[in-house]
């Protein structure tokens, strides 16, 4: 089970009633946030899942409206009693761009431990039981997508590793994954694991125009975050201008990723009212939603 | 006439019901704003006078809470089409932070003159018919208090001007306080001018302790904008070990200075209801009130 809340729908910069565009994920109580705009820790601190768990901050870019909030969070972060280490994830200009911030930040009670993410098409990095991948996109600065999946390990089968002869002390080291070599026999995983299952994958993509690996990077996912600036296909010239997508291009790739749910978000000041559009997108993708501030939901696995 | 807004009221941290403390002064349609933190730039939003017309921002010093919004606001700044200078005032570290921060700033369509305060008892700056002047303060990094004052040129004089045979093309000059040298004579503005009168004065300090020279600089202002941090006179250890001020000890300084009226505001997370405390400062300085977002006043001459 992975819950997801969405701590704003704004893009650009913050409105007195719109917070700017963030997303935070719960995991056996851990937290991942997904940027830090102007003005995040205050949904951070509405959602109720406390600041201390935060176990890393993955940044897509470093425009104000996606890490201005950084500093805040952090000294609020320290206020909070947090003293693990914080991981900091995001593209090139990382090191930069955190050295420059935390010029305001005092002495933190934590360690922080930076990850620039090196300018490759994938990137992947292991925290604990959740996988993340990036994927580079294409925006006025390196920008990536994150995707969040939580794999799930294929059964064991009792029956096998018993026909197999395979003692009983090395079970749960096979289903994680590790070879055993015991006398002169090798044990594999795969002698004990069945079919693969369906993970939890969820997608994050702001901001960017549409790119082509975008679709791939998505595929199956059970929620796709997507920017939506525009909601107004005759807005499609600024949209390639300014390197943002509208409501009918993310929700092209929402379908062509065979996703399961699309949340749009990341909306222009200028559309007031986004749900006004959403038909642009719900009749490409049915099951699409205009994202809200601590808009919330429970991923669990299939069965 | 001057008018001001207070666009927050809390310390430390913003807070959902509760925005940081900040403060807004307009002068014949310009404006300058004391500090900017995260989320300041909703408040300057809200009450309405727009962002273009911002000549200055005066900073006290650089803890998150008065400054993390800085980075936010000159993007919207650069977004609301403005292109005249602006001026940025601060104490020791101004360049040092400025830096810092707009790593995430991309190039404005303005330039931005710093001036940092040199570290002197008092400094005093002209910008138009407004004197800022600033007092050092006792808190844990270089920090100041702010005077406002817009000076009232004494009332001119007409029948000392045509007794003194004064030609009427000067008479604006001397009014201006200039010494003017005519043929053999030399008009000096005392020949003109009646007497002194009273400008427009206000001061806003936090943070800090109270410091010996405060109540000096704060004297006679029609508005005296204080740190409360702590409500309860049972805090005074806390205030003295964060170096704050309780509201008893910003109603004295109040009441020493001989001001007209005292705001509290940078209220601690901690104080949830201020109001609980105002007698604990109105016992000593009736005419207190507690600091709330967006309170608006217009200053006028006294007569």
């Amino acid at each position: 089970m992975i819950e997801v809340c969405l701590l704003g729908s704004g893009g650009m910069m913050p409105l007195p009633d719109r917070r700017l565009t963030a997303m935070l994920f719960r995991y056996k109580g851990r937290l991942l946030l997904i940027d830090c705009g102007e003005g995040t820790q205050l949904p951070i601190k509405l959602a109720g899942w406390g600041f201390k768990a935060i176990e890393a901050i993955l940044l897509t870019h470093y425009h104000g409206d996606h890490v201005a909030g950084l500093p805040g969070l952090l000294m609020t972060m320290g206020n909070s009693g947090r003293e693990e280490p914080l991981t900091i994830i995001g593209p090139t200009y990382l090191y930069e761009v955190i050295k420059g911030l935390c010029v305001i930040v005092p002495k933190l009670p934590f360690e922080i431990r930076l990850i620039e993410l090196p300018e490759e098409e994938i990137n992947t990095i292991n925290l604990g039981e959740i996988e993340i991948s990036t994927l580079p996109l294409e925006h006025s600065m390196p920008c990536v997508a994150y995707c969040i999946e939580l794999k799930r390990p294929p059964k064991f089968d009792v029956d096998r590793a018993i026909s197999s002869r395979i003692p009983k002390k090395y079970w749960n080291r096979l289903q994680k994954g590790e070879n055993i070599e015991y006398n002169d026999s090798l044990f594999t995983p795969e002698m004990v694991l069945g079919e693969k299952r369906k993970g939890i994958k969820v997608v994050y993509c702001t901001d960017s125009r549409p790119v082509e690996g975008l679709s791939d990077f998505a595929k199956e996912s059970e929620l796709l975050i997507l920017e939506g600036m525009y909601g107004d296909n005759d807005m499609l010239s600024n949209a390639i201008e300014k390197q943002h997508m509208l409501f009918s291009e993310a929700a092209e790739i929402a379908k062509s990723s065979n996703s399961k749910e699309l949340w749009l978000t990341h909306f222009s000041p200028s559309v007031k009212n986004p749900e006004e559009f959403l038909v642009n997108a719900s009749s490409i993708f049915s099951n699409t939603f205009i994202g809200k501030e601590l808009m919330f939901k429970t991923l669990n696995y299939e069965d």
